[in-house]
């Protein structure tokens, strides 16, 4: 049993991260947004001493849904997450997980992400930056002794998610009687529930792998196939349109490093993890949504 | 004429940057090591104020000699760069360049370093942060719309150099009646007199030139060449001792976007830089060393 700090607690994959480190029997010391300012340099050795934490598990990020692919804050996030690791170091931390993401790939280099072979050329700020400092810390840690692994998030989706995200907004509209339209339909994702996402950095955490390791399913669904799933789960597939096919990317991991290395094999595939999903937004698991029970300092 | 705001003024290559900024007509606010300190964030905002520059020169880093390459405090210094970065654009700065490295390069890869071609493959963690910094600040540069050059500085030799440098040990122990001896002899590198380059970050500072430049001469020189040139000068060949070649890499820049974009040609080849820094050495210039004259802010 370690004694993990968990960054970015109270978000979407935050959540499930913690479920699944308490499911291992760790203490988790949950840090919300509105609980500590990790931008705020000052904040950090408190915060150390407070969680006295073997292991870090750093999620928070700027993620305002579509603006964070540009957000200026993505700089600010980079230098504030050097700063939460060199404190975690000082502090006697022994081993780190960073939450990075499959936006650091060259989505035109591959179909399947390789986390060795497939070249780093990220399109956007946010992956620029998510880059940057994955690179930065795995070479830092590794002067430091500090063990350290970098998750590369693939496309994360289940309860609790954001309503303007694709399954829910999905859902919303055809649950309230409403047509629902898809655009770029063709792109091929890499959708992981996000409780196998959560298990999966939990494992993650526990073990002792080095490096960049994919989160994902290794299958690759159309954003087209999400929808008919959820129209069809819900019994309207007549209020589902899909726009014409453009040119499209596919996004989908190799989890060779996930199943092998971590030992971490997926328990939803596509079908089952939108059934779930569906059926607790149809039971108004979004609208009811509970104060976050992750939030805040807990044990 | 603009205001340029530069940081690690009284460093070696800070102080003739300064001298090289102030000949083109340009007023500086230079920024010594004990005057701010950069690594605390509340310094910012009122260097910034007081600077009022348009444009940053940014020299500052850790630079132990030898102990750089895998200082801890290279990611403190990525971490206060980045903010450096977000509060000159904040106070409204427009062009900022940024002092990158050669140690960016995977040096195994060729034997003419392009800023475009060459991989990056930093092998320290000196060249990993540099690397790492200077690509968020180019994709977060261009989304702020400010100009933005790193300056990969390749190897730097002449007057106010460290004791413990190549040009000046060899020198000091040669007029000291002293052996000196070289190990790594067969190494090549880009040796670039120190006011060559200060003037050519100058130059890129005064351009609109953005990404990555080299700032070297584009002739590599062996270590052993630059020892037998130091003793040839002092005709004091007989104390020269080179021990037998080992493996060993070549490190020289490409030049043709410092050449034909930012319109740059160094002035000293080898020969005439090396016999100017021995002069200057051998008239004591490192023993009587002045106080650093660009130190403190001045205009």
């Amino acid at each position: 049993m370690a004694r993990v700090l968990v960054t970015g607690a109270s978000g979407f994959v935050g959540r499930a991260a913690v479920g699944a480190l308490r499911l291992r029997g760790h203490e988790v010391h949950a840090v919300a947004r509105l609980e500590a300012d990790l931008l705020d340099p000052s904040a950090l050795e408190p915060l150390m001493r407070t969680a006295a934490a073997s292991h870090l598990l750093h999620l928070a990020w700027t993620t305002a849904h579509g603006a964070f692919w540009s957000d200026p804050a993505n700089l600010t996030w980079s230098a504030a997450t050097l700063r939460l690791f060199e404190a975690f170091a000082r502090a006697g931390g022994v081993r780190s997980v960073l939450a990075g993401s499959c936006a650091q790939y060259d989505w035109d280099a591959a179909d399947r992400a390789d986390e060795t072979t497939t070249p780093r050329r990220p399109a956007t700020l946010y992956g620029a930056a998510k880059e940057s400092t994955s690179r930065l810390l795995t070479v830092w840690s590794s002067s430091q002794g500090l063990s350290h692994a970098t998750a590369l998030l693939f496309f994360p989706y289940g309860p609790y998610d954001k309503d303007e995200r694709l399954v829910p907004s999905i859902a919303h509209d055809l649950l309230a009687g409403r047509a629902a339209t898809v655009r770029n339909g063709a792109e091929v994702r890499d959708f992981v529930h996000v409780d196998d996402c959560g298990s999966a950095l939990a494992a993650l955490v526990d073990g002792d792998v080095e490096g960049d390791v994919n989160i994902g399913t290794g299958h690759g669904s159309s954003i087209a196939e999400v929808a008919a799933t959820v129209a069809r789960i819900l019994g309207r597939e007549e209020l589902l349109r899909i726009d014409p096919p453009r040119a499209a990317t596919t996004v989908v991991a190799a989890v060779e490093r996930l199943r092998d290395e971590v030992g971490f094999v997926p328990r939803y595939d596509l079908e089952s993890g939108i059934r779930q999903t569906v059926e607790w937004l149809s039971e108004g698991g979004a609208g009811s949504r509970p104060a976050t029970p992750s939030a805040g300092a807990s044990r």
